[in-house]
């Protein structure tokens, strides 16, 4: 088994359908990644020593996704020197925007990179942006990607030029 | 000295002068606090140490002030079993929302029991108001206060009424 | 039947489902509690008498949850000295942005303990925390109650890490 | 002395520069009216009072102004059959988006009529169009008034179509 | 048939649903309404008549309901000098933040009676407060309408303090 | 004189600080404009015949700014089939928020184009950029004012990165 | 085939069901259109040649819409001088706010014409209007149209009048 | 000279109070960084190039700061596969709300990485994170740098701890 790079952890079970999207990038991308649930509320010690241990354990980047008062991220990033990438966790009341407020608005000193709310899979990706800092290969992937999705792009472009609007939409 | 029943925190000391408010109210009431600096993000193993021992070293009650990705309320919350007040404090750009949310919005299991943005003479209030389930004499105070409170507005509105608007606001 | 100690009030039927899980959580902890509808604003004098002798009838906490133009817990803050939560109960149009302000943005002099939007349960588990203070069984009941909490995380932390990502989410 | 058609009040002596507007357009359209302080959290007992004898008291209509958590015209209207207008006032941390959401959400049942923001001026103004419902006097005087409004912004169009721009704004 | 009293109307028939609960309200008094659509955005002529006449064909009273960019209450308001109520309809996007910010935030000099986002049934009730200024029987109404709402809580009350919480919710 | 091209108008002349950028930048293109006072609350009689005859007047576009329920751009797109651009005028209490929502949230069949809060400037570019789509050489203009603005941000560039971070910020 | 004059573009073909409105009513108005995909940030090549020839090959008018964090209108509008309508769109946590935000607030010096979130159709009819400046037939067909849909809400209006409510909403 | 790993660019010169944060963290790191002005709106090309050439020039990370409709950071993300990091900067109407959403809510496929408002600071903690990743040595740093944070704010909870409150906040 290859040493995991990313750490992707969740606050609830309940978020494994968002957070899945970013394991499955680095599946894409061929990374090993570590995920599990640590809860900065319900387990603190656990995400204490989790995050203590992260770098020692060969993590270069942690993958953190919460929702509500969302404390995780920020709590991990207290902690390790690794960087920290935060997903905020759409909410049923206040849509996210709690979640995108509580993992953004870090105090001076200690960053958390915040993608876009249940963006998962820009997490993942952007772990694999991060570690293409140290891994040419890596960074070869990311280009291959764009390219990838650039095309996918031009080919439902030229679709709809060349086929027109959909008669039902 | 007495035992103190109720710890003041905050994150950074440029909370201080909102966060003074709780201590003076406690003063009123004669209640016996500590007050100091506790962040979650910058000083980590204190916040986690500082909660674990609240409950053994004779704390009843936490009041926890902090603003932005306010995490401290919470974190502490996540740890001790006794009631823990937030105070959102109010921020530069978003005026104090991102602190609300962030100390509010907690999972259940983990409670913060959130007064309004700034207003930490309430926090000292509410931990009056706790420890008088206990203490029936801080019960009364609490009850002496709300009758001055009520008896200060009423002058005012007889003021008001015998004097009439003031010519210059 | 024993003394409650909890009384929890909501200001409509409909806020039922919402409000029950403040009454099981005290179930759970075995806290005597009282359940009624009381709504400040159809019912104001009820509002104001139960508020009133809410003490003298051997409350020790009082849980008020409301919607929009939530006015309920602020207004029985206004007349008993006992400590009064918050529950801001989510609305169709603001999502319950409207009742969480209505409820945290209290004048200095009367605090509202706030909790999170629809969160009674959390409710519940705050007016046991403050319970605590005076009745040790409770505090070791919240003890209890993390302990357990965490335990339901590790577990599920463990079936994620041994058994992986679920094939169908 | 006349008969007060109009109650103004306010929860605190600090919104009086505010709720002076209100008094200043009555006393322009020459309707009596009484003014003073009652705070719904600081003097409930006060508040419950005025309210009740409103109507007894020959009160029309009665504008009140809040801040905050804003309880004052959603309680008075809970009790009095009297309309209510309800004046949203600034505040330092949320601008106002609290008073305004906690005054104008009302439940169905119990209307107040909600003004904009600070918008004292306006509370006046629609409390003479209410009495123009029953005082043709009034009504005359409220066509009389908006004719003036109108005439006022014909001349500074004038003014400003004739001079040109001011060559420093 | 009688004389109209209140004119409700709407920007589009497809807040009929919404503004119909005005039109209940105002039979359940045996108060005289016309209901129609006129559109600020899509019939400005028809707009303009209607509230340059409303005064002289006897209306006393307007409720506008819109959505949106909802300028049809502040435009029947710029030209009648009867008091108009607004009724905030929900939007799909932005839930009727935006029809509320454009309905209450009027300029000085121009006040609209804003009630709560989709809450129709309150301006109805609010139209009969208005009313209740000039008929001593509507003001009855409403004293009575007030009492039978405090009668049914009372009873849910009742029904939940003896029955109990249901077994299935 | 020439026949003026774009109507400039706005709600109150506390706008003029603000509107005149729309002005300036005409005059800079040497596009004739008329500029005044039209104020759909205050003056909606004056607002209705604008609106009815700018077309017959030989305008193209109209430039309307308003702040607050900013209902001035949307009333005039109402009634005349020019082109009409919003300019939200920033409020002291809630920041141009609902300035922008009143103006930009208009129904299917009735566009208003809208700029950002308070910025007039590019309202005055707008216009021109309409305008270019039947007079090639104001379409040039637009062109060459590009040109300018990135020469601008170019020589900006090239002095920060030749003399560096200024010392005193 | 005719010359396109406006060209719909949008991030992703997932915007067409929002989109294809702008296109179905230039159909009515028989104006010359192209429609594609184009997005920013997957394909930005393509938006900077899309943009950058969008003059010289005979467009007049670009309609560009987007959700989240939406580029696309803005990046056209900094490279082509024509003028640029921007369409948010809803987008499933922030319900477009974020949509709009991104799309409203440009700097001074390049402007974007924005429309209301999902408003598709006000941009076709705007693009529409802002044709109308050149070609007189098209601002014919923007007259008649508005006096279409009033004549629509008329007969609405006529029917509600003489049938009254319907008896199931 | 040594080649530069961090490229800090920014939309306008008077972003340089807010930017020149990152820089000086970076100087305090020895980190070697390049600082300049690239603007997404007014000079497309060379943002355009900027990015595209970023890779090859040697950078490791880039940091883009902007306002208001702020599609800098997303632009550059959209063409490099180096990861970005925005900087939302404040905004004087919406308070950089605005800011944040443009950059933070980017679609799958092309994160950024951002930071609170106005915390550059915390952008170059993060770039130096991110270089952490490959150069041992800033990973040290970056150890360093969180034990000094730890050691500051310990020695200010010992100062209020034994000096007390200060008598005059």
């Amino acid at each position: 088994m290859q040493q995991p790079l990313v750490g992707i952890i969740m606050g609830s079970d309940s978020d494994l359908p968002v957070m899945q999207e970013a394991a499955k990038i680095l599946d894409e991308f061929a990374i090993a990644y570590e995920i599990t649930i640590v809860s900065a509320h319900r387990t603190p010690q656990r995400m204490f020593d989790y995050a203590q241990t992260a770098e020692q354990r060969g993590l270069e980047v942690v993958i953190a996704g919460a929702g509500g008062a969302a404390h995780l991220p920020g709590m991990v990033a207290a902690i390790t020197a690794l960087p920290v990438i935060g997903v905020p966790v759409k909410t049923s009341s206040l849509q996210g925007l709690d979640s995108l407020l509580s993992i953004v608005q870090m105090p001076a000193g200690v960053p958390v990179a915040s993608v876009a709310i249940n963006n998962a899979k820009n997490a993942g990706l952007l772990a694999a942006q991060i570690l293409g800092v140290k891994l040419p290969a890596v960074r070869q992937q990311v280009n291959a990607y764009k390219k990838a999705l650039e095309q996918m792009v031009l080919e439902k472009a030229t679709k709809l030029e060349t086929e027109g609007l959909p008669s039902t939409l």
